[in-house]
């Protein structure tokens, strides 16, 4: 408990139980979930990953790089897993690189995605609060889904339960406890999750997109 | 119209219509706007004024000289006119530092003003594209607003409307024209104007603030 994450964590208790076990996480699990709202889904988050990439390595410059080469490394060595397992959810839903290309970002994914970005740039501790929340959730979040009866949701959570992401987790986690907590680092990680919960329901009422964005 | 400003506007006529002539602007000419709606916008904007400073200057170490420091020069001596005439409404309206600082930032002004630093760490070009639909549209707001009757509003719109502030956009058009045209910026631009429309319907809405941000 001593522990910045730990810290973290238990200070936004309520708001992280509201991300992590959202009704959109819980229709996955009990397989109630429009696949609309997946699709949707899909999208807005192949799109945010890409600016995640670009702002983890941009805020990598800024890290010290025992750490910073320690997460690019992990990140960069898991990755073919989860650009197969990704492949193979878009090739089901039918979403193409155009599709995602043309369709514009949800305000809150443009927001979230730029959030990231702002940090990035501001340094490496407040880069790790603002993006811990999405690493770490996602790991809970796919254990819960796991045993989900539907297989196009059970192949997405397999990925996020798996012993490779996890190793991802504690990595990123180990770089996050080496920072002393100040209160900033916990307004940016709240922020942060309330963008989840924010992403999550702008998927669930399958919100029109507008902002294009330049990548 | 040969010229990139023209172009830019042209090619979004009538979004920029919706902009500069949108109901709160509607409102405000005619004294109809809440001054709870009003209070609203002064407190978000003054959010906004503060990181729309920032990325002016990050965005000015990447452009030429010859241009920046031209617009930095007049940005900042007429800044004091600005201050003063934002800090007569701010009284006016009971407003205090304190309450700007503590209050969160909209979804749509987190969005906007990420979008505006964004840019302004990617090329001068981009920041201009991106920071011209508000620079601009606020003088063409500033002088229809100007008739109302309603003392706040004119004196809000005063400011907008004075030769003071034309000569900021003369000389921020100036270097936006001495761009070549390209699909890019007209996205860029483009995606400001919706953020400006956005502005004012969240002030309309009385939009919950959810995003707290470090500055």
């Amino acid at each position: 408990m001593n522990m910045i994450s730990d810290k973290l964590k238990e200070n936004n208790k309520e708001l992280w139980e509201r991300y992590v076990k959202h009704d959109f996480v819980v229709k996955m699990r009990n397989g109630t979930l429009n696949l609309e709202n997946f699709r949707y889904y899909l999208i807005q988050d192949s799109k945010y990953v890409k600016i995640m990439l670009k702002s983890l390595i941009k805020a990598s410059s800024l890290g010290p790089i025992e750490q910073t080469s320690k997460i690019l490394t992990k990140i960069f060595q898991t990755r073919d897993k989860g650009v197969e397992v990704h492949s193979f959810l878009l090739d089901k839903l039918g979403i193409t690189e155009k599709e995602i290309e043309k369709t514009g970002y949800s305000l809150v994914n443009y927001a979230y995605t730029r959030h990231l970005y702002y940090y990035s740039t501001i340094g490496w501790a407040e880069f790790l609060a603002a993006w811990a929340p999405c690493m770490w959730g996602y790991y809970e979040i796919g254990k819960y889904v796991i045993d989900t009866s539907n297989n196009i949701y059970k192949k997405w959570a397999e990925f996020y339960a798996s012993d490779e992401y996890k190793s991802r987790i504690d990595i990123i986690l180990d770089s996050l406890n080496s920072i002393d907590y100040k209160e900033e680092l916990n307004t940016i990680f709240r922020d942060s999750i309330n963008f989840e919960i924010m992403f999550w329901e702008s998927a669930l009422r399958n919100d029109e997109t507008k902002i294009s964005g330049i990548e």
